[in-house]
This record gives structure tokens, C-alpha cells and sequence, in this order.
């Protein structure tokens, strides 16, 4: 068994990353974390807390924008891509999720930004892309 | 000024909202409140809290499916519609948004699910579908 806990982050897809940043600081007055490029995924991502969760902003920085990021506003625009929600366990959420009949795109944790395990769970069991997240164990 | 204290909640458009509660329920083991049909929305709505936010669960209930959740689904398919920040003052926000050159769907305050005053910003300012939202003022 595992506990869910909290909205941990929201994924949004953005094409242009300093209007988003402009908007989400100068308008809603948040502040922006920990700026990344993650090129082996094909995306930068800036983190901005808002209360216990934070928004992560999304950008494709592929040659041909063909990243998945750069595919999915292709498909739909710009949009809420994601929502990771924070558990105590990921091995047992996956687990306790393919035993429920769900499918598991991760069936195994792995390395997220910010030095977190995460895994994906399949849109086709729950019509979104849910992500489980947790501190990655020692 | 305005002041923005956590995201409120994340609105899912589902198609079928008996499936979609059975996952939130029975593999995430959280807990559905508050069922409430919206008709002049065209939309049922369920509240699933999620540590400080409710995951919003957003089902058409028109007879021809053109509600907004309907449209939204046979556009996009099934996915995440729309994020809400609680914020101090739904009117401020709204003037603030617009001093800052950005555009808002509502420019006052109408009520919305759960007793609260809610707004929306256009999404041309943004790129996602963003609500302000705060206990209505009595």
C-alpha cells in the first residue's frame, strides 16, 4: 500500500518560456526556482511554488521541436500537459496500481528534476497524465 | 494588490465519471465530497481533496454533449481544463490582471461551485485556462 499526499506539481506547456514567467511573477506575483534544461527529454523547466504545489513551466528545447513537449502543443497547444501527485512510495504505487487493473507506463521509478523518483501512470487508465512522485530513497 | 495563496484546484474533464472516481478512489485511496450538477454549466462536478487542493472531476451533462466539458472533450479529448489559484480578492486580481496589460474572460466576481467567487483570465494572456477563485465575501 502507498499514501497519496499532495498536489506536488502541475506540468504546463509553453511555447514562449519568459512570457509564461512574465505572467506567473509580474501578474499573480510568484517567484521563480530552479531553471533547468533537461536535454535528454528535450525540455527546460522553471519551477514556481504556489502554496504546497508547484506550477513547472515547460519548454521544448528541440532542434526540430519534436520533443514530447514540442509534440503535445503541436497536438493541443499550449496546456496543462500533466499533475504530479506526491506519494510516500512509488514502487508501491505501482504496484499497488497494476494490481488495481491500471496501467503503468514506468513500471519501474525513475529520476525526475529536483532529485525526485517518478513514474507514469498510462492515460488510458485515467484519461489524464498522471505522474507519482516522491524524494528518491538513499 | 492581490495576494495568490495555492492552487485551489485542478479542473479534469472526464467523460466517464464512475471510472474516473473508481481510480482516484480506489487506487489513490482518496475521497470524493461535495457531487453537486451545475445545469446551467451543462456540467456535474465532483470534489476529490488532494492535500491543500481539490482535484476537480468536470463531466458534461447536456443532452447533446455542447456543454463547455463536452467541447473541451471532443476537441482535446479527456484532460486537465483548467487550474484555479486561491487568491485574497477575486476583484483585485481582476483589476490587477488588466493594469498589467493582461485580458480577463469575467471582470467582476460571479459565483462559482463550493460558495466561492470565482474569475477567469483569457487564455491569450496565458496559454492555459486560469482561474482566480476566493470564499465569496458576504
Amino acid at each position: 500500500m502507498f499514501k497519496t499526499i499532495c498536489v506536488d506539481h502541475v506540468g504546463i506547456a509553453c511555447k514562449d518560456l519568459d512570457l509564461s514567467k512574465k505572467f506567473y511573477t509580474e501578474v499573480l506575483g510568484l517567484s521563480c526556482t530552479g531553471e533547468e534544461a533537461v536535454p535528454e527529454q528535450g525540455v527546460k523547466t522553471v519551477f514556481i511554488p504556489c502554496g504546497e504545489t508547484l506550477l513547472e513551466l515547460l519548454v521544448d528545447i528541440t532542434e526540430n521541436g519534436d520533443g514530447p513537449i514540442g509534440k503535445y502543443i503541436a497536438k493541443n497547444g499550449q496546456g496543462i500537459q500533466h499533475i504530479a501527485v506526491r506519494v510516500d512510495d512509488v514502487q508501491a504505487a505501482i504496484d499497488t496500481t497494476i494490481e488495481k487493473g491500471a496501467a503503468m507506463i514506468d513500471k519501474a521509478p525513475r529520476g525526475g528534476a529536483g532529485g525526485m523518483d517518478i513514474a507514469f501512470v498510462h492515460p488510458k487508465s485515467v484519461g489524464i497524465l498522471l505522474e507519482y512522485c516522491a524524494p528518491a530513497k538513499k
